[in-house]
Parts: C-alpha cells; structure tokens; sequence
C-alpha cells in the first residue's frame, strides 16, 4: 500500500489555512478582472489532444498528460488556458461583438515540470482580450497585471516589457536557420553562444536592452528597419498609457525578452518579485493563434501563478488574511436546542460560528474555543 | 480536424453566463459552510490509483479516468471528494483535534455517465465532519445541506432521509447472499424482485416506509430487534433537532433509502427539487471508512450537485442573478487618457467599468454599451 497516503508527484494538498489564503487572492483578483469588464468561462479540465495541439503541436504533446475517454479517443489535461479560450472564442462565442474580454481562474497541468516553482498540477488566473490589436488594449492587460500583483498583496515587484518584433525586424534579413539559433540563444539567456554566432555586434546587444524609458532611446539607434522601429513606437505608446494608470514605475524594458517567439507577436511581458526567482505572470500579444482554429483574431491577454504569488506573498512577509471564527458555541448538557437556536440568529448575522457537537463543562469549551481558532466562546447553560 | 472545436464526450464549457450563475451559487454556499466554521480544503485533481480504489475498489475502478505519471504509476482523477479527503484527515490533519470540520468545492470525474443529468466532468460542493458519531453532528449536516439548497435559491426541495441500520437490523439474522439480494432490490427499487425473494412480508414492507414523522411510528411495530430500535430512536432525535434547525418540514422518512450499502452506517439522505428527476444532493454517516486508511474515525458529510441545483434554478424559474455591468466608458479621440483616469476613479468606488479599447462616436458608443450588456454610457469627449 505504500503511497496510499501520498499525493501523486507534482501535486499536492491545500490545508485549510493554505486554501483559505488561496481563496483570498483569488477573489480579489477575480473581483479586478470583474472590474475592468472580464468574464470568466470555465472549460472542461481535458481537451481532445488535436485542440490543445493545433497550435504549437509537438513542442507541446510532451507537456501533456494524456488518457483515454470511453470511446478510445485520446484526451489531455488542459496545460494552459489561452487555447481552451481560443476554442470557445472562434466556436461558440463567434457571434458575439468584438472585443472579447474573457477571464479565468483554474487548475492547469503539465506532465514535466521544468521549471522551479511549478508543480504538474497548479492554479492560474489571467484575462484573455480578443478581436483588437492596439497599444491600448496592450496596456489595458498589463495594466490589469499589475493591479493583480497589488490587490494580491505584492507591493515589491517589476515588469519586464519586451517586444518580439524588435528583435525580428533586426534579424528579418538573415537566413531562417540563424535566427533561430539567435533567438534561442537570447530567449536561454545564452550569451556565449550568442556571441559565438557569425553575426553583427548590434543583434548581439539585444539582450543587454534592458532599463527604464532610455532603453527605447538607446534601441532606436539600433532599429534600421520599419518593423524594429514600429515595436519601439508601440512599446512607447504602451508606456504612455501604463503612466496614465499609475503603473509605468514597475516597468523594466527588456528588448531581449522573447518567450515563445513562435507564438508572441508583440509586446510580451513577465513579472518578478523581490526575492522569487521565477515570474508570477507573463503574457503577450498573440495575432496569430487563432488562425489556427480557423478564425483570425487578435489577441492579447496573461496569465498570473497563483502558487507563486502566494509563495512571493510569504516571502515578503505579507500578513495573511485568514480571519479566526467569531465564536466557538458550546453548552451544557440539555441545552442543545438553544445552542442551535442562538447559532442561528449569530448566523442570520453574518457572524462564523462553530457549534461544540456535543455537551461540554465550561472549561472543556474553553480550550475547545482555543483550539478551533475562534475569538470568543459563548456557553449556553 | 474532427473535433478540434468540440468539448470531450461528458464534458462541457460554462460561457460567461453560465460561468457567472455558477460562481453566483458556489459563492453562497461557500459563505454558508463558512459560518458552520466548516474550513475549506483543496486536494489535487489526480490521485494514485490505490488510493482512491482503497475504499471500494473494484467497484469503483470502472468509474475512474486513468492515467500514468512519469514514473509510470498509475493516477485516476478523483471521482469524489470524500476520499481525498480521508486520506487527509488520517495523513496530515491526523493531529489536529476532533472533530475536523471540512468543506470542498470542486470538480469531479466519471468515466462513465451512467445517471441522467451527469457528465463525466462535474461540481460538487460538500462538506465531512469527522471524528464524532451522534445525531447532532448528522442534524447539522442534514440541517446544512438544505440551508445550501435555499441560499442557492431554491424553495421548492424535499429532504428523504433513511437509516441503514434499520434495514440492516431486520435483515441480520438472514444469510448475507440474501441480504445482499434484498438491499440491492430496495436500493434499486426493484419491487418485483424482492416480492419473489424467499422473506417475511415484514420485509417487503420496507420500500413502502415512506412519509412524514409518523412513518417511525409505523416503523417502530416492524423493529424486533435493538439495532433496527436505536436506527428509529437516531431519526427520532435528528428529526426533533432539524425542527429546531427550522428544516423539518423539508424532511419525508424513507427507510428504504440505502444508497451505497457496503459505505454507509447509519443516517443516510438525498435531496430532490419538484420537477427534477434526480437528487440534487446526498449524503450519510460512513463510520466505518476512514479505517480503512489505517484510522478509524466516525464520519457523516454530503455533496451538493452544482449543475443539478443549477438546473433546478432554472426549472423553477428562479432570476438569475448575474448583474449587467456598470458602466461602458468611451471616448472621442485624443482623450484616451481621460477615460482611463475616469474608469481607475469609479473601478475604485467598487464600479464595473468596461472602457472602450478605441476613439468612437457617441452612436458607435451607444450601440457598444447595448451589446456588452452596460447599464449606462459614459462619453469622454
């Protein structure tokens, strides 16, 4: 029987406290999204594995963890929700008027973990904006990242802001083969074997772009090209904006971040906290994933790691939230009806009360009251 | 690309509002479990097989979606939450004190669907008390499980409420291969079949205890034995507390009631709604479960149906109560800005603000606000 008791690999247990601070910041960052507009959707836990690799295919199957349905076809656990999204999007919510402002808060999966920080099996939330593509709606979604981290409690974090167009107008005239490797050396933090390539000394300065609002200064003197100089406006645009909410202190530009330079298309982003050694957000600008569903769509949106926020929030030491009980009910022998009776009216309320489940002495209740985390004891005799 | 765009077999998509009715209700009954001082906890999605077949096992495995972890051992997704969280209560909560009062609100998995009005994939909200085995603890239970009924709006519920010890205490003197037969006749409603059982009329009778407070008495001149006696004797004194809880006249006796015999030991209830034709919750006292873990703990709890009480709701008409949004913000050109700085302002007074993500015209604007479902048209200009 050994593991009866344990929980697979890459996953695990919220105990009460765990999970009521989990609950906390979820709320109040579901709350957010409410607030801009955003909808949450909830899709089924598994997908067919041809929708969750239509776009992005092999890279992703090894990610998955992958089962049968009772027909014999092949099913995955969903391992991000921006494709489940995508589906709904150009499937039965292609009638409505665009733009789509979507949200989520849900369990995702993947079968490796590879990362620190990451579990097979763990939470995110984030906002999928569709149908619009502009430095406004860019800033609305990372405008909205930001309030996330604070209404979660984080105050200590920063934004890194790229713009993987940057890097491709730079690279757009070299052959295919050698820009990938250059941007797999620059997405792997790769300077030596960046500086190893048979290129020009300007691509190998793309990962050192990294600072405040001069960066876009410095990276315009490198930008020969429209689509380098069109990021650049864009990234400028978006930093306007993000200065009209109050936000533009948490951002670092960063011309070398790519992410998944397959997929992004525009401004991408990730966001640090002090202390955590891997993002709790991250997110982008997708144009072209929807097109893989047979619908065109611009998209934008992010997704926040709610076991990371959570372990960023203990590591800068932000008092948690759960409340203790209001009153621990308890009652002599003979006074059930009344301990039910007065519990209720304490309910009706809005008060938490527990109610001993038995007759108790008075000094029984008193460290039973201790004990269950509640603020005052009220015995009925 | 057969598919691509279809949900598995069993499974579903909740669009925003559907997703917004069921958050609307798990809310509620969430905060209603709360103030029981029932603590919520959150286990993983995927659990190894042993565990979750430990109680049950081959009865249940057929119902399991299975799976292998990259070691190759074998995971299923849970198909409920009381296993789960057993194997917490005798694991890591093993030393916290009696009585652990735990409440969940999640997904769960059959493989097959064998009953009308479930999917493969589905909710449940439910609570466990563990570690006391009385009639208060069962009337808290039953008490709570139809306050959830009503905070989730619905009126119109009944409450059967059986005992499998009366049943149990009639039938102890008969080999257990009959026994068998005639508790799978009465729990399958199978009149026919336990007619032409080999068994004292006074058995075939026990379908028909059905009905309101003077069923027990009825019951009473059938119990010649103390173990169907203290199974009255433990209705009689939940139902006098549930009268107390203000819940009894939701509650028809039904001593036929059985459920899962081989899991349940004493008081045992399901939940109907006029005009649905299946419980929208059930539950019981399981005593003899957690030892099976390795810790014998007495143990009483039920799960609530989410998309069955949703279904309800709309069967009896109840008003959905997802609201529209505040306010649709918009704005002419060149003022941006000004419809940001006016958004953050009323989003701070608690305001759902969905602001344009480009310039319009005011009729533009107007048509907006219509289709997103705005309460009133703000215009930046």
């Amino acid at each position: 029987m050994t593991g009866l008791l344990e929980t697979p690999y890459g996953t695990r247990d919220f105990l009460p406290k765990e999970a009521a601070a989990k609950r906390a910041v979820e709320e109040k960052i579901f709350k957010l999204f409410a607030g801009f507009g955003y909808e949450e959707v909830v899709t089924p836990t598994m997908e067919y594995l041809e929708t969750l690799t239509t776009s992005g295919g092999r890279v992703i199957e090894p990610h998955l963890f992958r089962m049968f349905d009772r027909n014999n076809r092949t099913l995955a656990l969903r391992h991000e929700m921006t494709t489940p999204i995508a589906r709904l999007a150009v499937s039965r919510l292609k009638d409505k008027p665009a733009p789509l402002k979507l949200s989520y808060n849900t369990n995702v999966f993947r079968f490796r973990t590879n990362q620190p920080g990451r579990q097979c099996e763990f939470y995110q939330a984030g906002v999928e904006l569709l149908g619009i593509s502009n430095a406004f709606a860019d800033a609305e979604v990372i405008a909205l990242a930001a309030q996330a981290l604070s209404v979660a409690g984080l105050d200590d974090f920063k934004i890194c802001l790229g713009q993987v167009e940057f890097a491709g107008g730079l690279l757009e005239k070299l052959p295919t083969d050698l820009q990938t490797q250059i941007k797999t050396a620059i997405e792997r933090h790769d300077i030596v074997a960046l500086n190893n390539l048979p290129i020009a000394d300007t691509l190998k300065k793309i990962p050192t772009l990294q600072g405040g609002r001069d960066i876009l200064t410095e990276a315009q003197a490198l930008a020969d090209n429209d689509r380098s100089r069109r990021a650049l406006d864009n990234l400028t645009e978006i930093y306007r904006l993000l200065e009209i909410y109050g936000v533009a202190d948490k951002i670092t530009f960063d011309l070398g971040l790519i992410r998944d330079f397959e997929y992004y298309t525009g401004m991408v982003f990730e966001a640090y906290a002090q202390g955590v050694g891997y993002s709790l957000a991250g997110g982008g600008r997708y144009d072209n994933m929807l097109k893989d569903f047979g619908a065109a769509r611009a998209a934008t949106g992010f997704a926040l790691g709610i076991e990371r926020i959570l372990d960023a929030r203990k590591f800068q030491g932000v008092a948690e939230d759960s409340r203790a009980k209001d009153f621990y009910l308890s009652y002599a022998a003979g006074y059930e009806d009344a301990a039910i009776r007065q519990a209720a009216e304490l309910r009706a309320a809005g008060k938490v009360v527990e109610v001993s489940l038995t007759p108790q002495t008075q000094a029984e209740a008193q460290a039973s009251c201790a004990e269950k985390n509640c603020m005052e004891l009220l015995y009925v005799v």
